[in-house]
């Protein structure tokens, strides 16, 4: 197909199209002339891919191309692929920040890291000491309950990693980890709705309910 | 104190104070000349605060002073609050999306939102979307799990929305809400890390250990 059929199929301007092109995201497609070239279903699924990454994923540029990289030639070992992949994800700042109350979870939760994933325990460091700052107190048990919610969750996501091919196998992780995070946020906050909706509205749904009735 | 003291207090230098005063994230000290003002413990609070929304929040000023202004100025419904509070700290995009497997999931879980929170609605339409346009396709029965695990989280959390202050509940809820999100992401990269651990790499550690017993 032609660039314009490239863009439409993508739901992507032909300009945006030329500049994954230019900055390498996308393939080149095979020249058929000095100003033309020709692009197969390898492209438009590339371009999807892209789409996704960088629209809901919220990726940079930059982290896109690790990302693509990533999945084109995946590393060798399944058991450092997920540290990997959060790494260059979204490298660790260079801030400094004390990882003792992180480390300490960690433990508590009998959780074998053993310096894997450095970017993400870095990150639960940040999230902590951001919660201390903003002088918000987490009620007792509760930062026990997200470890445990969120192990049950890793569990089951992990338990399904395809393991017939590596290709498969780094595909599933890497979008599966990027993908679902605005998935259960905004499941999150909708599920709070929800709960907040049950506590404090019933009080004002049930008369108004019995008002219709009666009116 | 003198705006030097604020700014060592908070961990921020002097010109980011300036900064937030003049653009009216932090409320002005009490002037003792032309050129100097005097702050207290208000300023250094809110500065903890501002730091929090912006640093992990990953909130932009306009976004961190739409926090500000609710805390400032709670609603007058203890219901609408988590609606409002999560439209202001992203609010929807203008860009069209199908929001029907959305409503769909929401009708499944008995959710009832009854358009209190179109931003959110519009984020899990847009993080489904994304799931397609990537081509990735989530296992059977994952989503349900999703939307249960954050389901039981939100109960716990909205439970705890203390209920003797509207301040204090709004301050819990906009911190809670924004505060909570990159723990919970960490936690989970972390727990897949543990998962992935046990899964793929039980094999390789157990002969390790046998070889250290014999050497």
């Amino acid at each position: 197909m032609r660039i314009s059929e490239l863009s439409r199929t993508g739901g992507v301007p032909v300009a945006t199209v030329k500049y994954y092109l230019r900055t390498g995201l996308l393939h080149e497609g095979r020249r058929t002339s000095a100003t033309q070239a020709q692009y197969d279903e390898t492209h438009a699924t590339r371009l999807r891919l892209i789409r996704a990454l960088i629209g809901v994923g919220g990726l940079s540029i930059a982290a896109t191309r690790a990302v693509l990289d990533q999945l084109d030639d995946p590393p060798e070992s399944m058991h450092e692929l997920l540290g990997m992949a959060h790494d260059r994800l979204k490298p660790a700042d260079q801030e400094d920040v004390d990882t003792a109350a992180a480390e300490a979870l960690v433990r508590e939760m009998g959780w074998q890291i053993d310096g894997a994933d450095p970017a993400s325990l870095h990150r639960l460091a940040e999230a902590l000491a951001a919660i201390d700052a903003a002088d918000f107190t987490l009620p007792p048990g509760r930062l026990r309950d997200y470890a445990d919610v969120m192990q049950a969750l890793a569990d089951l996501e992990v338990g399904d990693v395809p393991t017939e091919s590596r290709d498969a196998a780094v595909h599933y992780v890497v979008l599966g980890t990027i993908l679902a995070e605005p998935l259960l946020l905004a499941l999150r906050r909708l599920a709070q709705i929800n709960a907040s909706s049950r506590r404090f509205a019933a009080g004002a749904r049930e008369p108004r309910r019995r008002r219709s009735v009666t009116s």
